[in-house]
């Protein structure tokens, strides 16, 4: 298995991807592809579909190569086991994703060869091993169903501290489309392992997205923005 | 990359795979895990889902791993070239493959777990290296579109020979379920390569299906299936 390319995203992390596909949708990633795959002949015709799929490696999940049958999936509060077949969970044999997501172009740059993508999970870094047309007559299963509530999680209100938002009003809009929305979506989803998540334990968290760190705290029954600051060189 | 195990089906070869959904819906296939992946606990929960994806190699293309940009993919006829990644063809980087299926239950016999589904296009032998289950909220785009022309393929008339009729008559229906109409359907899409395809060119063809050798040729503008007969063992 050899990538084709990889992903640049502003998801530093997994936590850090929009779990609201609307506002996932507003942000466009770029796969560069690498040789001999960065050949436009090997895209021709792709323009003609409005959806690709993306299989990828969950690149951040560690090197723990003993099979684990069963995991706890986030969506189930974290407390029940389910197989991992019957999830889509990174932790998983042969650490295999797969994204259905909008085909927005190719660019060509003096040998480069990029294709840009909108929507999707992938976070920075993700190595893709393959790409393929969306073809609604055979992957558009709109009956398909799961036994398991669907209902959303349950969510948090998100405020912003005053100097988070001064720093929000001082950043170039072009340069991150949607931040405001994004941050407050991505951060009303508790992520915290379930057996903590009921208490404001006063700390303060971080998560990293574009090259910027969002630093937050749970407290009163709402997520407090307390700062965003560019993060430092080596850690972007 | 380590297959979680192998399909059975029907299909000996990619041309015998059914072209109308609703035919290879009525055909279970059989994936037989291989250990560790034999383990029940990791298909817990998965009886909820109606429907699964497979993620599978290609394991009849052969030996070229000189990277090739562009196919012909048949049902532009044969004649035009397109990108790899602008198609589902299996000539490409990695040979993976993706179908959804629908699920039909797992078995377990004495040390062994099978997992049955229906549908899908995977010939027999596939190695598959991941299963997950269908979202329809995130992987159901109905409107998902590709400009090419999706008017289906022309279809040939297909008749059965005398000896052949009588075969079909005297065989178990419970095990070849649908048989006719499977034949009927999968010869009646023209396999040969583009320039030839035009001609009754009076040579008999074979194609195999289950254990099964059905010999074919075309003339008079239809097909006519000259006999069917088991493969001999060593065949199957």
């Amino acid at each position: 298995m050899t990538p084709i390319g990889y992903v640049r995203s502003p998801y530093r992390e997994k936590f850090a991807v929009p779990r609201q596909p609307g506002l996932a949708a507003r942000v466009v990633s770029e796969l560069r592809l690498d040789p001999p795959y960065n050949n436009p002949d090997a895209f021709r015709g792709i323009e003609q579909y409005t959806h690709l799929w993306l299989i990828f490696g969950f690149s951040l999940v560690g090197g723990d190569e003993v099979f684990r049958p069963t995991v706890r999936p986030p969506r189930l509060g974290g407390n029940s086991r389910l197989g991992v077949f019957a999830t889509r969970s990174p932790f998983r044999p042969n650490r295999l994703g797969l994204s259905a997501v909008r085909f927005a172009g190719m660019k060509k740059n003096s040998g480069e060869l990029s294709l840009f993508f909108a929507g999707g999970d992938l976070v920075d870094g993700t190595p893709v091993y393959d790409i393929k047309p969306y073809i609604a007559f055979s992957d558009s299963i709109s009956d398909a169903s799961s036994g398991f509530a669907t209902d959303p999680p349950a969510r948090a209100r998100v405020e912003f501290s005053k100097e988070s938002e001064c720093f929000l009003s001082e950043l170039a809009e072009g340069d991150y489309p949607c931040l405001r929305e994004l941050v407050a979506d991505i951060l009303s989803y508790d992520h915290r392992p379930a057996y903590r998540s009921c208490a404001d334990d006063g700390r303060i968290y971080g998560v990293a997205l574009y090259d910027l760190n969002i630093r937050f705290s749970y407290g009163d029954g709402r997520v407090l923005v307390v700062s965003i600051e560019k993060l430092k060189s080596d850690q972007s």
